[in-house]
């Protein structure tokens, strides 16, 4: 028999809605959330209760661009010139990345992430099979994708096209459904045009939505027109990319007429304002971005360039630095805010059942102690959650019906192992 | 016989000294900082041992520009045009503040912040026996004005004066030394200029700072320019103002000419980014102000326009954002940004001993807990605790050589009757 699940005296954020906080029940079915409303449900017989007292219920929180094994190199590089960063630390140290550091690396970010409250993750990297064990371990849910660059001997690219084909074919749908997987050439700038068009193919013929990274520095754009004669959104229409469900990570520097082809072609945007600020590479047109009709959604980007895989505060830097930059206070408001933190999270991942507290979604929900002074007074939880909530404010995790954080603990992973081998791990990359 | 406390096995941050980590011993006397250093300091016998592992101590951090009761009105109003949030949502409700909701305001507010890591907190506003009482209870330092506006008729006018005068005479010094003040004209837009002389000869009177604001938005600026032919800051310096010791708050909108005016007079800014972006003031040149020798300190402004008094969150916005508009990733690296959290934050509030971990210091320090995913690798402390630490990570918080937050709980003010305190006082404000 299905597990029956109900949340009484609750308070729950539906940011999608209207009326954005609904104070009542929610019923859980087994991994599914089946009513949500003031009033108690009925046939609940039988179910247990849980006392939803002094909690704030969300949707959790949708991570949709990152590296997670790059938390070995967190605080190992920064307040430097891109290209500096990327030559002199970051490369060095990722060329000795083995399955076993990846593995580590990416238990410490899902450690991070789940309690932080993001229940849904995507990740660009290498070694993902690793990367998928430890999601199906940690009962995160996960988008997976074999991030390929193609600066390599033909070969060498046919060998990289393939692994990142079977990674996607044999973990599409696995660990309960976890787990989906796309295909990814890395950018524009490193991968030449013909192969971006094999990856195509292969997403065609796999059937699988697109990742790739475009526009997130001047120069990279600039490189486009002088390699290519157009600027890299209509770079990649040319090569077909939109004609499959894609996201793009970062797109910062976008021309009206990009905006446009972005729209026409429902291309998502994982805006990364964290990174994008720490790395000096601008300010998303966010705002036109949503305005066009564009999904946009947020993303930390890898623990090197941010350097916390802190949701909350994608969200809370969504909704202020665009005020601040376009001098209109009503920019970005608090509930698009959470909603790109969320709902468009999991639209952009192309997830359906993901993202929102409604009857008929996967429960995949976080439970925040807002009996705090900097929750008070009880104004406008929206608000709260955008402007004042932090990670570690997060109580208890839910992801697929099944709890994953209580208490602020992690039930699924062993935290301090995971600390203390991650730790080694990042130790054996500089003593080799 | 002064108490002597010895912590051994720590890690300190000094963000002052070329070698920023100190991995050793700290010696409190009293309220003193005695020694810190690699080696175990000498004459320790009797000193009670602190086991330092596990745990970056910090110098407590600066919050150097707020009025601490207006949390009570955090979410009462957001995302909206300044002037509308002003005249419909703030202005109404601070007209009926009782000295009693300051109280509980405060008290909200310092609560927030000790267990967030602050330990020292300027506080402009009315009611202000009131402030200075939780300070008194609450075991904070603090820096108290009594702000005045000047448009009023001369008896209203002369009134506030002598209530600011009376109130900074009778508290400077007062709760262990805890307490200093200052002199606040509220801003060039708000006092007419004869006014602000006299609250700038009452302060050479009482021989105290005086603090400001001044060019948070454009159109105030304009409006200066339009009333009296100059921009604010030469106004202020006509005015006399900068002839005494002197800190701005927010100064978003300068010119070279006024970075050179407040550079040649060392007046401190407190810079407010948080509350910037969120009401759309802009953007403030930090860079080029501490280019040209300016001390920029840290503020988060009242809540109801941030919306938390989260003194990590400013100070990694001000490392993160002046890259981002600049597009200069060595814009403001994370050791100033610590700096200005803490060590400029005393230089702008004109202590001589507090905002470092040195000997000779007041012992106002944190214990931040290290053993935390987003702690890890052990890379570079300094980093951590700008770009990925967070107000919960703060473990312990002393101040004046008094342990005032344990394990994460405040040990001085009581924070379920706080909490419902400030709710029912919120409450109290809607109803009448």
């Amino acid at each position: 028999m299905t597990r029956k699940w109900l949340i009484k005296d609750g308070t729950f954020a539906v940011p999608d809605r209207e009326n954005p906080v609904i104070r009542g029940y929610m019923l859980l079915e087994g991994s599914m959330i089946t009513y949500i409303g003031e009033e108690r449900p009925e046939g609940v017989e039988g179910a247990e209760t849980f006392d939803g007292k002094g909690l704030l219920f969300m949707p959790g929180l949708v991570n949709t661009h990152g590296h997670a094994a790059m938390s070995l190199l967190r605080g190992y590089g920064d307040d430097m010139v891109l290209q500096t960063w990327l030559q002199e630390k970051m490369w060095p140290m990722e060329a000795k990345f083995t399955g076993e550091d990846v593995y580590w690396g990416t238990a410490l970010s899902v450690l991070e992430m789940l309690k932080g409250g993001t229940t849904t993750f995507l990740d660009m990297y290498d070694h993902m099979d690793q990367v998928a064990t430890v999601v199906e371990q940690s009962g995160i849910r996960a988008v997976l994708t074999r991030g390929v660059i193609g600066l390599c001997p033909p070969e060498v690219q046919k060998h990289k096209l393939d692994e990142a084909m079977v990674f996607a074919r044999n973990w599409h749908g696995k660990a309960d459904g976890r787990i989906t997987t796309m295909m990814s050439p890395h950018s524009p700038y490193t991968c030449p045009p013909d192969y971006i068009e094999r990856i195509v193919q292969a997403a065609h013929d796999l059937d699988l939505p697109l990742h790739t990274h475009m526009s997130e520095t001047r120069a990279e754009v600039e490189q486009n027109v002088a390699d290519y004669g157009v600027r890299p959104a209509q770079h990649l229409l040319n090569l077909g990319l939109f004609s499959r469900p894609a996201l793009l990570a970062h797109a910062v520097h976008l021309t009206d007429e990009e905006i446009g082809i972005l729209a026409a072609h429902q291309v998502a945007v994982s805006h990364n304002p964290g990174s994008n600020l720490k790395l000096a590479s601008g300010v998303a047109r966010v705002p036109e971005l949503l305005k066009a009709g564009v999904t946009v959604s947020l993303g930390t980007d890898g623990a090197a360039s941010n350097n916390n895989l802190d949701m909350f505060e994608e969200i809370r830097l969504a909704a202020l630095i665009h005020k601040g930059v376009s001098g209109d206070p009503t920019a970005i408001p608090a509930r698009e805010a959470l909603r790109m933190g969320t709902e468009y999270g999991a639209k952009s991942l192309f997830l359906q059942d993901t993202g929102k507290l409604s009857a008929g979604m996967k429960a995949d929900f976080i439970a925040v102690n807002t009996e705090q002074a900097h929750f008070l007074p009880r104004t406008d939880y929206i608000s709260h959650a955008v402007y004042s909530a932090g990670p570690k404010d997060v109580e208890h995790v839910w992801v697929n019906g099944k709890q994953v954080v209580k208490h602020g603990a992690c039930l699924t992973l062993d935290e301090e192992k995971v600390r203390f081998e991650a730790q080694a791990a990042f130790e054996g990359l500089l003593g080799r």
